[in-house]
């Protein structure tokens, strides 16, 4: 068609209520429901053709998002401005379109993103979370926030994340490089925030998880050196759970 | 028993999950989940005793508490500091015990309050609340904040709210005394602080109501006088829906 769009949306969701991003239609059981499902859903019924929606980031069942990028192509008498209202009206209530804009016919939401920024966000009290609950981890144990930051910057740069990777990453490569990696506190709040060219499999909550041991007092910062040296999973920290991690933002060149 | 204490808990709890503070235990049904129904279970749990737990404010369902007030009578070895862990690993997720203390045997926390606050919160924005979905009322027309405090000026003092009160209030006098109500806005969040000697059934919610209809410029902020005046529910606002709505703290003397 000769009028047609290609459109960026950006998205936040509730992980809690969803199986991750990723559409998951298994051909012996009912769909689950995903937010690439449910988004790609009211797409289709707001511009009333059967498009396909592509995501950025597959985030994992559990994990939140207040700027995933999604993009589709269609010829739509809908004016950007409105098309956020008009998805939003056929979505459910723990997900929205924030944002709209028209891109370039050959914008690449996976292959053109240049950055990605996400937050792990840890309840650092005795009592436990109520409002939030599945939107932080509970650590009850007191954190240090300058070793913490101390070990972080081992992590910045150009490096071989092995050791930060669930073993079932399925790249070839395990080089990635993070541009930044800062824990910061507000009252009971304890933030890890990091950015990156592109991240590996649990690489984010399994960062998160070592920054707690060293934060702790459990290990010493420069342990971290050691663990990307080791290029062995088994050297580095649990994997926190998903409820305390929120993809932030992906930019694009 | 020689060594009975009588205790005061700060209880703070997620009202989407419950069906209201007061216990409820139909004849011919299941109980219904309520705040000071789990409460009370963990409380005995954790004295070993089958104490009565009485709440200071019977929220609605729905209605959210950082700072209900609970009390009861016993004797225990468990020493207070140690008394909300005790309690906190009886109860579900949605609930927590924040604070214990000791007081005196004759501790009323109905009667003995003083002053309460609560606080009403409006998410002020086209797009909806994704995360807390269910701790905010969503309110899409732009809202006046000069307009809303001019308004609320007049409910301070004492007066008789019957026209902010739900017909069904069963009380002899709708005479309260309000002593101070504040409307403020954070980015697109705009927050009704609304504190007195007591409030009747639905009062803050028909108060937050009518201060939306004059921040949107429906209605003059005088009007307010003239709803006092008339002692008629119909001369007010709608009753907003509970999940704006947390107890935010309770006075003694």
């Amino acid at each position: 068609m000769a009028d047609e769009k290609r459109y960026k949306l950006t998205v936040a969701y509730d992980g809690h209520g969803f199986h991750g991003w990723q559409k998951q239609e298994p051909k012996d059981a009912e769909p689950l429901l995903t937010a690439q499902g449910v988004l790609e859903t009211a797409v289709r019924r707001a511009v009333r053709f059967p498009v396909t929606v592509m995501g950025a980031s597959r985030t994992d069942a559990g994990v939140h998002a207040v700027g995933q990028v999604a993009s589709f192509t269609v010829e739509t008498s809908i004016p950007v401005e409105r098309l956020p209202a008009a998805i939003n009206r056929w979505l459910p209530i723990n997900i929205a379109v924030v944002d709209a804009e028209i891109v370039d016919l050959d914008f690449n939401p996976i292959g053109g993103a240049t950055s990605k920024g996400y937050r792990y966000t840890v309840h650092n009290a005795e009592i436990r979370p109520i409002f939030d609950r599945h939107h932080v981890h509970h650590y009850w144990y007191p954190l240090d926030i300058d070793r913490m930051n101390e070990a972080a910057r081992h992590l910045i740069g150009e490096h071989d994340f092995a050791s930060f990777a669930n073993t079932h990453h399925g790249r070839l490569s395990t080089v990635r490089t993070v541009f930044s990696c800062e824990a910061s506190r507000k009252e009971n709040r304890v933030f890890i925030d990091i950015s990156g060219s592109g991240f590996l499999y649990h690489m984010v909550r399994i960062v998160s998880g070592t920054l707690l041991e060293v934060g702790r007092g459990h290990w010493e910062p420069d342990r971290v050196r050691e663990i990307l040296e080791a290029r062995d999973r088994r050297a580095a920290g649990i994997t926190l759970p998903p409820s305390g991690l929120c993809l932030m933002w992906i930019e694009y060149e």
